[in-house]
């Protein structure tokens, strides 16, 4: 029987701050879910700032192409203020989203029974934000001139392709075909026109292949309403790379703060792994004290494990999850004790 | 003593949808809150889907001509789902913020007494969104190879100069030494390291001459949470074009919809006439109804006295908006309903 049992390799890089601390608590739960399921074979990375602030490193070439050579990532968060913003998210965080061709960013927003939303009336909250995530603004193509001079100027590129934006509008159309058959393509199309005729083409072009599922448009700025006046309005939500950030970190505090929202840093072919990571960061303000929230860790092992098709374990986790905030989400808990909680219920 | 009036021409631009009706109703209370004060002469300019539709005019070089030698404009809305995206915006609407070099656009964000935001506990948000109008990925920089075929590549180019930047963050440092001294700037400069970084950069140069204002910083991410879960927090939040284009539209939402706020596009150095508007769209589902809240293009007509040192006037505006908003808010009226409730406490 247990010869049976398939080993995943895991890459863990907890990174900074509180990363380092909800990464072993996801780490037990995703063991104890999949037990007798599938096995895990994890590596450790210490990749991040104090790796950075002790010996320059970043990514270097060698520990990336080990990376590649895992079934998947779990990332805890990466960010610290020593360290000059970008340097660590363009030269981990972003370099492993294009390294690893993670062209699908997958951020589902679920309001749970038990937790406060800031808004009066919520209603019902559950959609998916698949947000592209090897294009758009995020290329790191852009650059300045006469920088430090009263005439600087600093440009900043958004480079979006045919064959990136379809691949990932499939995905969300598919996605769309398992929950309620709904997609919204979420841009900026009367201002950024090239862009956005591109995105609008070829949503309508693949929504044909797709007659059951209905589609809409909306800006980004009109989405910032919805997001607050009428939330439960969205099934799946389609966007691009800077768009996707901004309504996923909105969508958070909408349903109580973005502790519990984990995402997927996704390549849907397989031909590198895929990344699990909750959406919060580092939070050096609470960083240490084992005071934060690890769900959306927990959340994220569960995305994993549905990556791999393993939907029964991933199921296990999600209940564990909500009947742990439906019962406690309005306590104060340490890191640890969540995990318990959690684990206790598995 | 009628001699000593000064008489101020404006171009009356009411534009598409709803704009056409909530811009009368913005005159008449103009109109009579200036009575004794300051004068108007009013030149309509039939510009918008109409007139584009007809005879494929969008703005001419002539009537733009005809529109610098204005003191101001007053504008309604702009767009109508019979044009393609972008057209009429690009075309009319940003033409205009750009050639008129319109640098500073200012939206302020005020919960008044009367509205239901739809956050449980808003608190008392009182603050201003100083974005930048002429740079940015407004710039139209950008194009497409290949359109409509599975290589097609489309960029947008963001576009930013430590002139422009520089202008904009001293107006913003100005306004707060007239508020609660405060400035935030937001922007995603751990990803868009170029302009993030100058805009930074600026920002901390410009602030060592107002040593009396605080300032800080926040990720267009961040900020969008902070929306809604604390918008009480900020004082002047200062950005570039597309940021403030999405988190004034959130803003509007959270101080009960964008019916209440108005904007202006401003020319700070007079250089060019400023003009002033509502944040709201031409609305195609209520146009032609009699039913638009003319209250945000009332309140654009107070931005546009403050604008030329009419304090007073403006003032009698804003009051009579507010005990408006505070008695009758939460009633159905229509356009001209409201309009005459706010004209009778002048
Ligand atoms: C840290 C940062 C680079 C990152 C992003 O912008 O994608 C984060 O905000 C996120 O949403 O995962
Ligand atoms: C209509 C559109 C071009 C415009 C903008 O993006 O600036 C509008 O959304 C606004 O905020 O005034």
């Amino acid at each position: 029987m247990a010869n049976d049992i398939k080993t995943l390799n895991i890459a863990v890089i907890p990174g900074d701050g509180i990363g380092k601390e909800v990464t072993p608590v996801a780490q037990q739960v995703l063991e104890k879910a999949s037990e007798g399921v599938v096995n895990f074979n994890y590596t450790n990375f210490e990749l991040g700032a104090e790796r950075y602030l002790r010996d320059g490193a970043i990514l270097p070439d060698d520990e990336l192409e080990e990376i590649k050579k895992q079934d998947a990532i779990l990332l805890g968060a990466v960010g610290d203020p020593r360290i000059k913003a970008g340097i660590l998210e363009r030269g981990l965080l972003l370099k492993l989203r294009f390294a690893l061709d993670q062209y699908v960013n997958l951020r589902p927003t679920k309001l749970y029974k038990g937790v406060t939303s800031p808004l009066a009336n919520p209603g019902d909250i559950d959609f998916v934000v698949v947000r592209e995530g090897t294009e758009g603004l995020y290329c790191g193509a852009g650059g300045a001139v006469r920088v430090n001079t009263p005439n600087e100027v600093a440009t900043e590129v958004s480079i979006n392709t045919a064959y990136g934006v379809e691949r990932v509008v499939r995905y969300a159309f598919d996605l769309a075909m398992k929950r309620k058959k709904h997609v919204t393509l979420v841009h900026k199309k009367n201002v950024l026109i090239n862009a956005g005729d591109m995105w609008q083409r070829i949503v309508d072009k693949v929504g044909e292949e797709y007659p059951e599922v209905t589609h809409d448009y909306l800006h980004i700025d009109a989405t910032t309403i919805f997001l607050v006046s009428n939330p439960s309005r969205f099934d799946v939500i389609l966007t691009d790379n800077l768009f996707g950030d901004i309504i996923t970190d909105e969508a958070g505090a909408v349903v109580g703060g973005v502790g519990y929202s984990a995402s997927g840093c996704i390549n849907a072919t397989n031909e590198y792994p895929s990344m699990f990571e909750p959406i919060h960061g580092s939070a050096p303000d609470i960083a240490g004290k084992g005071i934060a929230n690890p769900t959306a860790a927990v959340l994220s092992t569960a995305m994993l494990l549905r990556h791999f098709g393993y939907d029964e374990a991933a199921a296990r986790i999600d209940a564990a999850v909500e009947a742990d905030i439906q019962e406690l989400g309005s306590t104060k808990r340490s890191t640890e004790q969540v995990g318990k909680d959690i684990l206790a219920r598995l």
